[in-house]
């Protein structure tokens, strides 16, 4: 059996302590960067409540930003909000070494390449989170349901790396589904993603029910959906016009739900806002396709930003 | 020198009250329907406080619903909001005479045509106010400036006894513009409204300034106000493309100005929805003319208010 490899996570909120914890009981070394609740996590571990088992643990190591550690991990997965004014390359850089692979875990499309442009030697894995999880207090994790990743090397295939990585992740004790075209995946997240979040916060946190049974609501969707897709087909990633009707048909079948960036802005934390459809609005431009309903939606929502910075300043 | 017509003022709030006021002084007999504030105006009447000069009056009567009226007035000036739920039809029956003359003092867009066909024997008078004012206290009105009424015939034209009504308002000390085409003049009015006023609602009260400097911004009013044009040409009332830029520049010329419907909104009254954007993508839809821009604003503000309505059963 040869050693495990060593992990460093950044951004260890409910999802990077969480998957920290699946790593931890395949039998790595995990060690993590916290910024708020660093004296909690260094006095009593990381709490995970979860139906899949004992999964608490202590990091064996707990850094602060600032620190120097003792060596660069093999895995860094980064699992902050991707956030204008957060420079995720400064952030990842003083843990970095030579051989490190940077791991995302993390929302959003073409969220991937300001790190690969930023440290080029270094390979990236892509992961897609669908889980439910949550922070209840200081180092204290709610795991509620799910937890499967989609993963893929950045931009496209999987390497041994990102599949030696998926192994600990199964020994640990979840799902993964590997993907050659992460960024395709990305994308049909996206189908859902884009239209209903930044949706529901524009109508002040509104749940999928209330969307849809506006008058014209499932109409906007749909419009939302086929702008998406238009705009991934010019980028190389078509898709089933079938979906469209899927995806409302699936969301009329669940009960209403609050989706998380609705509940980041009823909490009056940050949206991420650039990484689900700022990124999408850009790379319509790039290509030329017309994107008039999420163009409203995404202009609306920075004048609201903009108005929150100018009344909290 | 004949008899002044008599006047009842449907509505009195701070529109209603000062435009009752000018009649007075022109020394017409104004009466008025109260609704919540009726105690305070039998009590003292109704103190208008203007640079115009002593305006406050004793109207004539002073009825609430239900009453029954001495006899049918002239004019029956209708100033209330126009909302979903308020049949402002069956609001002005009981006032109603067989010569009465219908006067609107209301905002928005084809908000003529629900009264013109409820009483189609009595003329209706359609006016576009220019004016800030507001209610301070039950009976009292701040006037704080401008006061013109453009004014006309609905659906076109000037008549006989429209002009009397501008002599009168002009007799007592307001501006009048008479058109023949008053539903043009309301699509003129729609171009700053029907963009901004939404729009603001949307960014939770942001002001003009907050709207056109946020990146994408000026170009989301652009884009808002091309297709309001849009539907306006299709409606048969075609208007100079100039007027967008110079929409815009007025509008960074003034200071930073939070519109009505945004007050009505972060004041929690209702706003006028329908009149303002919801009429002009119906319109859109009559003659098949594309509004994604407009229609993504007013589907987002139906699901808040939906979801508003939820919260509040």
């Amino acid at each position: 059996m040869s050693a495990k490899p060593s992990i460093l996570i950044v951004g260890a909120g409910a999802i990077g302590s969480f998957y920290g914890a699946i790593l931890k009981r395949a039998g790595c070394a995990v060690s993590v960067v916290m910024r708020s609740e660093y004296d909690a996590v260094v006095a009593n571990g990381i709490q995970i409540n979860s139906e899949l088992g004992e999964l608490s643990y202590r990091p064996d190591h707990v850094y602060r930003d600032g620190d120097t550690p003792e060596s660069a991990p093999d895995y860094l997965i980064l699992c902050v909000k991707v956030l204008p004014g957060v420079d995720r390359a400064a952030m990842i850089r003083p843990w970095m070494g030579d051989n490190t692979r940077i791991v995302l875990i993390e929302n959003g499309l073409d969220i991937e390449r300001e790190l690969a442009d930023a440290f080029p030697a270094n390979p990236v894995t892509s992961c897609l989170a669908f889980i439910a999880a949550s922070r209840v207090a200081p180092g204290v994790v709610d795991h509620k349901a799910y937890g499967r990743l989609v993963m893929g090397s950045f931009p496209s295939g999987i390497d041994s790396e990102t599949r030696a990585l998926a192994d600990l992740f199964i020994e640990g004790g979840i799902k993964i589904d590997l993907t050659e075209e992460v960024v395709g995946e990305r994308w049909r997240k996206c189908l859902w993603n884009t239209p209903f979040n930044p949706l529901s916060v524009l109508a002040n946190g509104a749940d999928t029910a209330t969307i849809l049974d506006t008058e014209g609501g499932a109409d906007l969707i749909r419009e939302l959906i086929r702008e998406v897709m238009a705009v991934a087909a010019a980028d190389g990633y078509p898709m089933d016009e079938n979906l469209i009707e899927k995806n409302i048909a699936g969301t009329r079948k669940m009960p209403p739900y609050k989706n998380s960036m609705a509940l980041d802005y009823l909490n009056d934390r940050p949206i991420e806002l650039d990484a689900v459809i700022g990124n999408v609005v850009a790379i319509a431009q790039k290509h030329k396709v017309s994107v008039p309903h999420l163009n409203t939606v995404l202009v609306t929502l920075r004048m609201r930003e903009r108005l929150k910075q100018a009344e909290s300043a």
